[in-house]
């Protein structure tokens, strides 16, 4: 069976993106999470199933091959599950699926940064830096094109949940939890996102995490 | 046909990387080469085949289908051209294949920010920062792994040429660029990659380029 090691429910944005591509490819997995930053943390990264990825999460373990990066994960599970549950079908749909989940892998360093994700707070709106705005604008162009050209009768993106939408899940719980400054259509898709039953079970599991450390809990200045 | 558009061979990594992804593709593509900084270049990306990408280099259009990310482009071509070019057949292999170049994608931010690609130049070696000593401590773990467990009787990571090797391309050229210190079995490894026909053919490109960009002729401090 496949095994997923994950870390803080409430804090791991890449975490949420493997677990979410695992929930995806409908294939039984296993969960283990591993706290970011527990005192045991040290410890347990040293085991061996930890060595590939130098300490990181997510790692999906599949037999004795290891996926230590959530856009790999995504396209391993893809793979493995069929090659038709995570990317649209439509070959031009496909092909901006593919750009907008490697721009979201590699980008949008300013948000990341400046708004680390924490599931359980909702602070303030406030002016957010330049540079976070700039992000916030890419992503709205992104989504909003997707959903014009692809998005049909469905909620997401690309119509149904695919893995556009994992890929940038963790930046709709930032949107809320730093109330930050939308587009007039976007509510609508983040609520999409917010009311899937899987994102409801991984909030649900960060609520009843116990750990709080302080470094995410900080409101940006 | 593939049309794809790239920045200066010199400086543009990325590019690099996508164009030799149209090589190992195998298909027929047309390259227009759109010179960075060049005093048309604002001009010239405000056309309809750039605004995809708001700007960035590079970007493969296939019909009405565009892919603006190089690990897109590598995943898209992938399935375009049957799916055996790119990664390892071997499933542990291929896991491991798309983790690595998944990590080059969003990772080695040191390296690549105080090391920028410049294909022309050779500078003599100096002591590297600490977090660039630790991306390139990383980087030849990986090799080193890829090559012991899966290089076999090929000269590159994972046995022949491949979409890691052309991941990791562009780092090859700083390492010689910047004769940043490399562990004992790289050398060879790196060798295989520059003598490589395509790596000599955007070689050559780039020694025939005009264009010299003050900005990435800055020798690291």
């Amino acid at each position: 069976m496949l095994k997923l090691f994950i870390g803080n429910k409430a804090y791991s944005s890449w975490s949420l993106r493997g677990w979410l591509a695992c929930k995806l490819s409908g294939l039984p997995f296993e969960e283990v999470v591993v706290p970011l930053y527990d005192q045991d943390w040290d410890q347990r990264r040293e085991g061996d199933e930890f060595a590939p990825s130098s300490g990181k999460v997510p790692i999906l373990w599949d037999g004795d091959a290891v996926v230590w990066d959530s856009l790999a994960i995504v396209e391993y599970l893809n793979e493995k599950s069929g090659g038709d549950r995570f990317w649209p079908t439509d070959n031009a749909a496909r092909a901006m699926a593919r750009s907008m989940a490697a721009e979201m892998h590699s980008g949008f360093a300013a948000l990341r940064r400046k708004h680390s994700m924490n599931i359980r707070q909702v602070y303030p709106p406030k002016t957010p830096d330049e540079d976070v705005m700039h992000d916030i604008q890419r992503i709205m162009e992104l989504w909003a094109q997707a959903r014009a050209r692809y998005g049909g009768d469905g909620e997401f993106l690309f119509g149904e949940f695919g893995a556009v939408d994992l890929m940038f899940a963790p930046v709709v719980t930032r949107f809320v939890t730093y109330s930050l400054p939308v587009a007039r259509f976007a509510p609508a898709y983040m609520n999409a996102v917010l009311q899937h039953p899987w994102m409801q079970d991984w909030i649900a599991g960060a609520q009843e995490e116990e750990w709080v450390i302080e470094q995410f809990e900080q409101e940006p200045a």
